[in-house]
């Protein structure tokens, strides 16, 4: 008996999001489809210079458990909000998707975390992450029992940009094998992969890691290499399961020997790709969790995916349950 | 010479926007499709049953300011936030969208208002507003220049609620007709013209109104008929210019023995109804401050107001210029 399918862990973000052009990224220094940490200065300054924008509750891993939940997964999450109106909006959103939130907030400051989301023409998103109260999460705030009821524990590649945040998923990662569960990881971006890169990979071959996903680029930068079916072999040595996601080419999910490609879905018009990468992780640990083929978890993330990237924000409005059983995959 | 194109005045509110099915409504004594006032204390409870939610700067008036600023025209806003987190986030995003808001906000409670929006699978949005701190507007926030330079003030007829704002309203008529200016209003809500009709109507036979906008509902409660063509020649008689919207009918325009009737436009999915009266205003009265037909008019709004119902939220992500020039109506 497990109480949860997924625990994640993650900063907990409210996102702001607004459209802009190629022109304003190269003027204010954004590097483009990447995140970019800020500080509140600088926070301050590209807000006043931000076209119109729009709030919604993010931060990678949440978005990951609010899928899950969304496809009637159970879901629980560790982060850190800040008690004041930013924090009260995440609370509420990832609670009223029916996931298990009781990190305890911090009182004062720092604020509860933001990241101003450019959006340019071409969907790609540019983030700009103030972390705030994220800063404080520790191992403190590790919630043993929660861990131990988890089938599979995921967090975010991110979490090593805070202070603490790292000592906390080394004290998950003991509760999660020492109850016999899995842990996973996402590698979140191919410029934090460059920052942390030797300590990813030996979260990866100590198998504190079970499962990771990536992008291709970010899997290409964990082996500082331009060859993509290089660092495929090498992941495959590397962990158990890997899936990577390649955009409009569809995953590639390797586990040993054995390899599976799995489609895109179609799209309409792409939108905005924030969190394009954290419903493929929501769909594909909701089937794995299920128990499901490999192939059948690419396609439940294809699709959870496909359907974020056609909308502004990081979590899909739609029922996934229900898509997914429209879809013919549940 | 003039300053602005249009002025408006209206509650300023932001918008925490989640779906919801139709029992939702039901077990929450929510009037669908109307907008409902609410104390402090069912926005809680509210709150706490809504599903996750985005947030975007709404209401109707600046909805219509930011949709004239988005085809280009010059618009300048009166509304009343607190100086909170979300007056903040107002106050970016409407100047941002490069409407003129210098409007003093309040120090202290009451908070910013806020409008729970819950929109149905049919497209539908029912409304739940706590008014906060547009209870504080009145006269004093009446900046004449502003007025006075402006082609038409527009105001919305839900500033008959908060207890001050009609003062407001008249001085602004005063203002703008010593400088020769009109004025519009639109009727905003049948309920609200429940509330307000023997004063809507003698702002107009008082000719304190010289343009109003409506939608069918409105203007069938306003005479309290059930038939839109005796509707219809009332206004014709009561004011001098009337724009009504029928939904996906188009809409249908009356000045004297004149009557213009404009289609639609032709929308891939109907998302979410929120801002359709204020986005076809905003385009009315840029194409109407512009020196346009009537025809031309209502052809801005048609499109403005099918753009916005089809995503999430109140003011359309695209730029209305450039997608007005696109569709070859400038």
């Amino acid at each position: 008996m497990t109480d949860y399918d997924v625990l994640c862990v993650g900063n907990a973000i409210v996102d702001i999001i607004a459209q802009c052009d190629e022109a304003f990224l190269k003027d204010h220094g954004i590097i483009k489809g990447a995140m970019n940490l800020i500080d509140v200065e600088r926070a301050e300054l590209l807000y006043g210079h931000m076209g119109p924008a729009i709030e919604a509750s993010g931060g990678s891993a949440g978005n990951t458990a609010a899928g899950i939940a969304s496809f009637g997964g159970r879901a629980a999450f560790f982060g850190k909000v800040s008690k004041d109106h930013l924090g009260g909006i995440y609370t509420h959103d990832i609670r009223a998707q029916g996931v298990a939130f009781d990190t305890v907030p911090l009182e004062g400051n720092p604020p509860t975390a933001r990241s101003m989301i450019f959006v340019t023409p071409d969907g790609e998103r540019s983030m700009n992450t103030y972390l705030g109260a994220c800063v404080e999460l520790g191992p403190e705030d590790v919630e043993a029992d929660k861990v131990r009821g988890a089938k599979v524990s995921y967090f975010e590649g991110y979490l090593w940009d805070p202070p603490r945040a790292k000592e906390a998923i080394r004290l998950v990662a003991q509760h999660a094998h020492e109850a016999g569960r899995q842990m996973s990881m996402t590698l979140s971006d191919p410029f934090c992969v460059d920052r942390y890169r030797g300590e990813f990979l030996e979260l990866m071959r100590s198998r504190t890691v079970d499962i990771v996903f990536a992008n291709e680029s970010e899997l290409k930068s964990l082996y500082q290499t331009e060859s993509f079916e290089q660092a495929l072999d090498l992941v495959r040595a590397d962990c158990r399961l890997a899936a990577v996601t390649r955009s409009e080419l569809g995953s590639v999910i390797v586990r040993g020997e054995e390899t599976v490609r799995v489609d895109a879905i179609d799209i309409a018009e792409l939108v905005d790709t924030t969190g394009a990468g954290d419903l493929y992780a929501a769909g594909f640990l909701f089937g794995y969790t299920s128990g499901r083929s490999l192939e059948d978890c690419g396609r439940l993330g294809s699709l959870a995916a496909g359907l974020v990237i056609q909308q502004i924000g990081p979590r899909p409005r739609q029922n996934l349950r229900q898509e997914a059983e429209q879809a013919g995959l549940l």
